[in-house]
């Protein structure tokens, strides 16, 4: 008789997160209850907001308890179910968490067409990230084709299609990561026109030349700092992520205000589940482009449930090359 | 033979502006050329951007050379016209700074409706600082009746109006402003349904009760972080002014970019010179509320150029009761 393995929250992370943090259990596998359905997860998502549900602030969101499965987006296939729309065997996604099974309710669910390949593009270019992407992009930043886009955290999982997204609006792209081998793939996978390697110094020197129209920011502090100095009159900054602060006990203010009234400049924040009305217009979208060829996307796969708190920490520090998930089976 | 009086540049202040900053002159009175119009002045503006422009830093605008005529909005009347479209007699306002004559293009002024009584309001609530609120809360804030607008330095010139355009447009109002006696102005004058005395401590205690849907800043720093605690998911925080910071050599960074996720919030600069084509709409708009008695407004005037620098410098530190106006004759 199979059990369910999982991980759970351990202990609330005392600024960066270790691996005594997390805790690994087995319990008997759940029978799904009315309109329930029981699905056998095969990826599981690593994403940066995971962190902050291991807070006890609550954010836009309620925190994660001790003993609670950690929570991420995950994909598998419907064992059994008890809602008339899933049947055994389809393949579906949902907040399933890094474990072998879960029962959520039909309800929460959203099926994976059979036509995406591989399946774990519902996790990243045609699912959330993706769709993070599209909506702050197109919906918060507003590109015009000509305007300078400049993204930072280029070369991760949002990252990555922000800035393709904004070619694709007809923009030049210039891409903040860290190190030469992902400078590297912004240029030469990802279509970027300039590449800055952050970790190599001198943010602000190498946007000299450049008037910023829309910053995508994914990561904050001083990187973002260097850009905010190279802003183009009407500018727009997106703010998605703060990645550099999440472990952060008390965040430091970065930003002067006065700067938006030089630039008559706006700085917006956004969360893809207030456009959940659009997901369907995003994730069509997304996957014409990806079939298509106009989208291009990398995986970042670490085996093994065992692997996971090992797959976030290094995701946090940004050891990952491209989207990281989790191989469950 | 009348010579020009007029206030100039001396020096560039080092933070906070002192008298020995500003110098007297007296010189010819200019004649004007092709197209030029000489105005004798009879009252002008005193307002915080003037600060910016005392310092060597391009802003927005070019800064003032040391020597130059201190930079001001004022009214006059026309002396002499070398353009078809004013007359000796007319009332004008324009750019034409601290001085008793100036000459200007008749491009570059406005003509004061003569039915505008005291004519100084075209310096204020039906100029300037009137369409400043006008364009920064309806247009950059866009409140919707029901909203909770927070309003700093809400006794001041731009302030005093923000306030009762709001509750003109259906919505609750927050004034924050220092002093007992500005906090009484801002319910008893400007009809905010609460005030704050930030010289009294505990903004954000005063602030509990509220959530923040639009909040219109003329000071940023403390007071701006005060506020950004108690804001509504979906806030729109518009950047007029940050008058707390500038005379700091290097203003300190106050916000911190991730609570516009938490919030969904948006955060936004502008200047009135980007709504030059509606200045119009609004300058009827704002004189027809004046005049019907729903836009109250006050003057604070100092009278004298050679009182103009305790003026400025007075206004920068609160001490004004109302527009600080500077009477010239």
């Amino acid at each position: 008789m199979p059990r369910n393995r999982r991980v759970t929250l351990a202990a609330r992370p005392d600024g960066f997160p270790n691996e005594s943090d997390f805790a690994f259990d087995e319990v008997d596998i759940p029978g799904p209850g009315t309109g329930e359905v029981l699905v056998h997860l095969s990826h599981a998502s690593v994403d940066p907001y995971q962190r902050g549900r291991m807070s006890e602030a609550r954010s836009y969101a309620r925190p994660m308890e001790i003993g609670d499965v950690i929570t991420s987006q995950s994909i598998g296939e419907v064992v059994e179910s008890n809602d008339a729309r899933f049947a055994p065997g389809d393949r579906v996604l949902g907040q399933l968490g890094w474990q072998e099974y879960a029962v959520a309710r039909g309800g929460s669910l959203r099926k994976v067409p059979a036509a995406l390949e591989p399946p774990t593009l519902a996790l990243h270019a045609v699912g959330a990230t993706g769709m993070t992407a599209y909506f702050g992009l197109f919906d918060v930043g507003k590109p015009r084709p000509g305007d300078t886009v400049v993204v930072s955290g280029a070369a991760g999982a949002v990252g990555q299609i922000a800035g393709q997204l904004a070619k694709l609006a007809g923009c030049r792209t210039v891409g903040i990561a860290g190190g030469p081998e992902k400078a590297r793939d912004l240029r030469d996978l990802y279509g970027y026109d300039a590449a800055i390697d952050y970790k190599a110094g001198g943010v602000s020197d190498a946007l000299r030349e450049e008037r910023v129209d829309v910053y995508f920011d994914n990561v904050g502090g001083e990187i973002s700092q260097a850009v905010h100095r190279r802003l183009n009159v009407g500018a727009r900054i997106v703010i998605c992520g703060q990645i550099s602060q999440y472990n952060e006990p008390r965040p430091l203010p970065s930003f002067h205000p006065g700067l938006l009234i030089v630039y008559r400049a706006r700085m917006e924040g956004f969360l893809i589940s207030d456009f959940s009305h659009r997901f369907d217009e995003a994730a069509t979208r997304l996957a014409r482009w990806v079939a298509t060829g106009r989208l291009r996307w990398m995986e970042d796969v670490t085996d093994g449930l065992e692997n996971a708190p090992g797959a976030f920490i290094g995701m946090l520090n940004g050891a990952n090359r491209g989207k990281a998930l989790l191989k469950i089976r």
